[in-house]
């Protein structure tokens, strides 16, 4: 066998799913071929007969996949830090969304913002992933609102993926809330009815998403957008149940949705069918901390019903100003009392699934893409316990050095 | 007048107490000669024969004072982040304490680091310091417990300010533990008998802590290290109040303490005796986020009282494992609900009023210390609000690009 490049001498946390715990390998040699992963296990099983262009001596330090950021809102201009301090003088969220603030007031902004600096700003906010190691980010639009700009931030999101040094899922939050300048069923005909078509035609989105909840989208209105979504054969996701319990699970895995992001006030029969059909639970513990939320997703339920659950930043501009997906690992662990190997698994194969991606990303395994983080770290927990500059030393996407 | 610098179109919070809110001056102008600040305040006001050598344009940047983090313990060796893990499965800091984890466990590390080693790893950690536009870190020993290893962590924290990237305000943290391997008042003796007068001769600290906690040190016994502290003229500190209601914040009142820190557990008494003398109150979020506490500080009591507040990153490898001051004033905001002035405030003047330098540095003024934080962001709140990287354009240390 002859392979593109070789890690050696690497501590390598395979997180296959067929490994027990986070399927760590000592003394492990991971190999690559255009792109995909050809080989990977202990040095001792290697055949050393297989040559390869480049071999690397990872002087001991540890390999885990590339980490996946599986849900954001980091394409938007505007500032709403305002909304923090107001937050601090007793206004909830939302009451500020009815006051005009809130998904509104970025959406005003970003459509006003000329598409080359949306991406600009997008890309340099990037950077903060890429530091951390992260490989893969899914990028939702829902702060334009109308045909133009919901396009703009899709293509803007493609736009950042075929740079090539992250790769970019794409999202269409067309149902994130109602325009102030559009009524609600005309708002809600132009994302069914033209929205969605024309996302699938132009190839502009991996899945559709909304948000079901009290100030934004009921049940009713979701299931209509989800239909038009899978009538187009696009994946769905779902803002479910964040602040109060509107059957968002439930209505997820009746969609076989990838994902039900929030899920605070999930009920357990929802917990249990989501589980059945393998739609993943994301936990957004970033919204959680800035919105002082007291009542956390019900970890202990999603154990029981056996749930996947992956780990998100949320990253947005009013309610999870946050570009740290290791700090919302961290939080998951002390606020909702996730374990370090949950944490581990929910920000690399377990977010992989919330995309729709876990055969090609998420885990160390032979013939999935070569997306890695290499660390400067003696051991695994450190990475995820200090809060702080990461300690990455290479990220590796599709077998090269990005 | 003639200056070596002078900062032009700038935003600045000068921080100044003369001023109301934050002392924002609009259109600002900062001049600077041989490292001193010598004027601060509108264009419009500014004597326009003032030569400078060099005139810096800040495009509308905001300038504010060079941060200052008032508590950390960031020289230590060995890595405790197992004890996270543990303490996710509903261990106690005092258990692990108890059972010879915590500060025993970065002792033994520590003693057994080389000194040339346990200063690159501190200046690593620093790194994080000055991205986010820090100019001044308070270094405590405590994790030597012994002659030799306590000097050594001290001369490193003298070593690391000498560099002249960093102001490092170094305090001798002995009563920090007993150290398994020597009796209680053995101990004692070394600390206020040996250490304290040595240390005060060579030079090596600027301030005497102690930490007087159920699990450290009683009352009665920092009351014999201050004592020991005062009688050498060196300002003490305190660790008051973390976990119980030691009476710490009443003692450190009554050696006119620069500060007492955490200050969960502090009795209204104990705030209005240190408000009555000027000792600040630091919160350190930090250590309460990790730790899972339930009880937050008590924020209206110290306002009542009209306590000084300061905020502190308490960066250390067991229960505060966070090298981002801004994220400690973000927890400050979310979890005790300071307002975004008194954050500012925390991280700047009052933090120098903690280290007893509020006179050299801390707010932008006429004879301070020349130490600058500017920033590329619209606003303030943004600069606090967001959590990740750090908007920083440029440090300035005494009037130098650091």
């Amino acid at each position: 066998m002859k392979c593109d490049r070789l890690w050696t001498n690497a501590r390598i946390a395979t997180c296959s799913p067929s490994l027990a715990g986070l399927g760590v390998v000592e003394d492990g040699v991971v190999a690559t071929s255009a792109g995909r992963i050809v080989w990977c296990g202990p040095r001792m099983a290697f055949d050393h007969a297989v040559t390869a262009d480049e071999t690397i001596d990872c002087g001991g330090r540890w390999i885990t996949p590339g980490l996946i950021d599986c849900h954001t809102h980091l394409i938007f201009a505007g500032d709403r830090s305002d909304e923090f301090a107001r937050r601090l003088t007793g206004e909830t969220y939302a009451d500020i969304a009815r006051g005009g603030g809130g998904i509104v007031a970025s959406m005003r902004a970003t459509r006003a913002a000329r598409p080359a600096d949306l991406h600009d700003m997008a890309e340099r906010r990037l950077r903060a992933w890429r530091a951390e190691g992260v490989t893969t980010v899914e990028i939702k639009s829902g702060y334009g609102l109308d045909a133009v700009t919901e396009c703009s931030i899709l293509a803007t999101a493609r736009a950042l993926g075929a740079h090539g040094a992250m790769r970019v899922m794409s999202t269409y939050l067309g149902a994130h809330a109602v325009p102030p300048d559009q009524g609600r069923a005309s708002y809600l005909d132009l994302v069914c009815d033209h929205m969605i078509p024309r996302i699938a035609q132009e190839n502009l989105a991996d899945a559709v998403d909304g948000f079901c909840e009290t100030i934004a989208f009921t049940a009713t209105e979701i299931d209509r957008v989800l239909t038009a979504a899978r009538a187009q054969h696009l994946p769905v996701k779902l803002h479910a149940d964040q602040l109060s319990d509107s059957g968002g699970a439930a209505l997820a895995a009746r969609f076989t949705a990838l994902s039900a992001d929030h899920l605070e006030y999930a009920a357990d029969a929802g917990l249990e069918a989501m589980a059945a059909v393998g739609t993943v639970a994301v936990v957004l513990p970033g919204a959680y901390y800035v919105l002082r939320e007291s009542k956390a997703p019900p970890i202990a339920s999603m154990r029981r019903a056996g749930c996947t659950i992956a780990i998100a930043t949320d990253c947005n501009p009013g309610t999870s100003p946050i570009m740290s997906l290791r700090l919302a690992a961290h939080m998951a662990c002390v606020f909702f009392g996730l374990t370090f190997d949950e944490a581990w698994r929910g920000i690399t194969l377990n977010a992989a699934a919330a995309l729709g991606i876990a055969a090609e990303t998420g885990s160390i395994e032979i013939g999935k893409s070569c997306d890695l983080a290499i660390w400067d770290a003696e051991n695994l927990a450190e990475i995820l316990a200090w809060i702080g500059p990461a300690p990455l030393h290479q990220r590796v996407l599709k077998g090269r050095d990005v």
